[in-house]
């Protein structure tokens, strides 16, 4: 873990949808996600096993991601965050408390790679309904059910900038990377947490070629049992599946990815993942002679950038969405909503 | 497989419960059955490997069970089978087509041990739910989600007598069974087809010891995982669980046992088991040196009739005389249904 | 099951390797079969929950198949099923007990379509090697350690003439099949046991189109946890994976195929698949419009005859003409062997 | 995660076994772990997917446990945790660098518990064995194949006073604890890492009722069902089985306690638990209300003090054993108990 990050964790993601019902049916009867609070056309959901109100919230309009919101580390890095973020030209909006259920004040900004951010301190703890105490929802109602929120998966043009902004101002640390032999940063798993990846972020590969895009959220299980068996119900409901089921090498995550048809938003439904608890970590680097072997260490064959089903990847801020646009006015606009 | 037997297979079990709703709360949101039809107040329900149209059939009344339902062999072999049955001085029913969803002509029969049976030929096949052309309904949507209706667990007086008058009258093989050295057959587990046990029989252990009785009803899931979901979904609704999770050694089934909150009818849930392939197959005897391995080869310890929960059976004929043996009259009650 | 089948079961099938050691390897150290005996060269294995001595016989020789060996339902099956070869004009030769460990006086034939049978019905029992009675290997000392011999997969020219040899001369039934609107049968799933299938017959696809050909044997395990155990064990012994992890449509087997880098032959390590209880049971017939999700119903996309690993298959007979049928003396050469 | 802790994680244990051929049977031929070293009769063994050179270390002689070994999270936090030891009256010993394979300079020191420490920061990284970069052992080759040493139970008189000094001298946080509504701490969850728990120490039941023991040492697998095939491995071996499967409500680890055969220590098997993002994480208290449920979610019953298997725990510092016991300092405060 990175024991001076502005920010502890990955909390939840705000994705907008063009068809919110069909991506209910897909988070919450399929996925097996609790709807725990409504406002303003918003839904929010949590997974059984998190601590906090929600991880997903849910929005009608165009496709695309209004924040990935980080929980800080304390009210105090909140506020120094701010504060570095604008030493650093990056334009800071504050979000009062309230604006989203449950939540605290919060700043919200775009980074030079075109992701919109959150960053709060104060969330409300998830309802306790599960008879166990130390789990707040019940498992394993519906769908796959998976844990909780895990990492997000982020395309950018340059990723070495991205790495070192999300490095630089949040704080993330570099745990495993791709890198040719004599070519730039591929992509980077990154965490703030002891989990392999809180964060990738990797090149949006050509022909999108563009900032600001996502390529998927992911949920973790309990499980490699619970992945296979969402196969079986997204296949059975015709929902879209990219890549299943396999073990990646680079994370050693067990994956399903799949697309909520609502929205046209890749979700992974994984189960596993490494831990790294020693602070002197060295960064596993991947190129051109293991590449194979770190996508994909058992499972079918899958090289981002091969044009197969993983290559495109939703944007964040939609171009035709001027509510959600980012361009010189990325703050202005992001305060006007 | 029994190449002559009368029956090919185990196809439903009717139970009657006293609250029907709460019977239904756990079926189908905690198991995970379909409910694929409903008439006279009864409600049909199915799991998602089944080929029949349903495998469960639930009426409101006192806990009991109105039959287990078998599978003739063909047409003539269920004539046969009554034209049998009178012969050694059983009582036979006869039922009219439609008396059951789905079902055609049937006959209804209490063994001498006091248990309700009905055979049947024609069954409707099963509505087709799924996208996967040789499975019928959709996997996994809910609660532990299991295969199909594997087997039931009856209890008794006497195992033996049990035991001769389910491979006398109804071909059914055995396949292992408890005996001491020096006494009778305590247990019993038997088939028709290739599995390990479509029936067991066992005695109903003191202070019980009447005729008549359920053990256990049990449906089997595609993998072990999937059982261990079941304890999950179970505990957090509050469902009594008698025994789990663990590993049979007779039979080698993966298991958890609970109760129906509705009824008190206790359901096995479980994964794997054996088959049997050899025309002489010799079953497998199990004694006083090796019981404790044969009922439990990895979980918690439980011989049976020492008093644990897994002891008490319920009745199959709530109106039975108090020696646990259906009056004269059950085949006609039964018959009035 | 075949109420009426001279045969009741897959036994074993002999394998002939040109690097022992390597196959011994694989099967052993990496399947995790048990070596039970060796003779003439030959090494013979069998899985933790098989009741036979054997269910894999190595042999040193050019990559091939001495044959596939079927249990025959009764010493009496055995003898009429000579008979009946013989009228049909199948060259049978008659094998001595004593001439493969454990086994009884046995026959050997060569189908029409070029795969060398053997049938018997005496047959050692296994060594009794675990604590639990009703089973005789210890499980999981080894690699994914299967529970026992499941089927083959076997191709030819004419797919419908092999379907009617196996379901005429030796009693298999159809369970499910590929037949294009227009075309002819393309592959079928056929049992004696109440197993989805024991026998797969299927087109050996262009350009190689050749009878007598082995696509896969097949080991079931307890758990699907089992079969991607599997996948880590063969990645990581660079052992060829040619297609997996994934569950079929067709027999909803949940698979893995790996080569035996010893001989090249293709082995299938799954767990799953269905069961057929009905007499009736209604062959389940697949075509153009649905083939992709029966070949794969999650999972990496295959079919068969795309040229990719999973098309090539090992001769059975390599001294075969080169049309890919044995030649007249083959009876005789598999005798003198 | 505690980002002022003076160490970073639990790296390894060295355990003393009056057996050790037969301990090393069991680590190494049912547990998994592979050998990666000797020197002066001491076997170093390690898990699949470990950092470091091992995670545990036997030698022969009394049962007990030579030291519980901790990363400290650098070398100067390892110079001034000798030095803080010291200013509280812990007798510190040093110890030089390759005293143990792979070891830098370390320190010893016993608790006032009674238990044995020893904290290091230089250790060598583990052999590359497997072609999977980031993984540095070959999974799943044998028995039931633990990713990583997870943590330790231990046991002692005054849990209050042992969490004490965890907490202050070595900064672990308390993540969840046992405390009866008018009653001390009972038992105390703690962790300087995400993980729920690194250690725990609770009280030594009566009629035990001493400080310096050891309650389990756990290794941690990837899936549940390697824990469930750990039982089947355990069971066939005759190995001590305490209590499995189930699932902690506390910790929500799915485990299996066995005992090794050679020591008599006893270990646990499993897969799953929980890690905490949270700074702020509020420690979850179980009381006399909830306790059950906290000790098993799902599963066989067990309370703590109960007589059971799962009660009696190994001594750390045999008294009887002159050659495993710490250099002169610490055997005076051992005596002085």
């Amino acid at each position: 873990m990175n024991r001076t990050a502005p920010v502890c964790k990955l909390g939840h993601v705000q994705l907008a949808t063009p068809d919110i019902d069909a991506s209910l049916r897909f988070f919450r009867d399929l996925v097996g996600l609790d709807v725990v609070g409504e406002d303003d056309g918003r839904v929010y959901l949590r997974a059984w096993n998190e601590v906090d109100h929600h991880s997903l919230v849910l929005r009608e309009g165009p496709t695309g991601v209004d924040h990935f919101a980080l929980r800080a580390s304390s009210a105090a890095h909140l506020d120094a965050l701010a504060v570095d973020l604008r030493a650093h030209g990056i334009a800071v909006d504050e979000v009062a408390a309230g604006a989203e259920l449950g939540q605290g004040d919060a700043i919200r900004f775009v980074s030079p790679q075109g992701h919109p951010w959150e960053v709060y301190w104060e969330m409300a703890k998830g309802r306790q309904d599960s008879h166990l105490l130390n789990q707040r929802g019940k498992a394993y109602l519906r769908g796959s059910s998976p844990m909780h929120l895990d990492h997000i998966n982020i395309a950018c043009v340059d990723p070495a900038a991205g790495e070192a902004f999300l490095a630089d101002r949040l704080g993330f640390l570099r745990r495993e990377y791709v890198q040719p032999t004599d070519g730039p940063v591929f992509a980077s798993w990154m965490s703030v947490t002891s989990q392999i990846h809180d964060i990738a972020i990797a090149m949006d590969p050509p022909p999108s070629l563009r900032d600001g895009r996502l390529h998927h959220i992911s949920y973790i299980h309990q499980d490699r049992s619970d992945v296979l068996r969402a196969g079986e119900i997204m296949r059975d409901a015709e929902v879209q599946i990219d890549l299943a089921p396999g073990k990646h090498g680079i994370s050693q995550a067990f994956f399903l990815y799949v697309k909520d048809p609502g929205s046209g938003h890749r979700v992974e439904l994984f189960a596993g993942g490494m831990h790294v608890f020693d602070p002197d970590w060295e960064p596993v680097r991947w190129d051109e002679t293991n590449i194979e072997t770190g996508m994909v260490w058992v499972g079918p064959d899958f090289l981002p950038g091969s044009g197969g089903p993983m290559d495109p990847t939703t944007p964040c801020l939609p171009e035709a969405d001027p509510a959600g646009r980012p361009a010189a006015g990325v703050a202005a606009t992001e305060a006007g909503r």
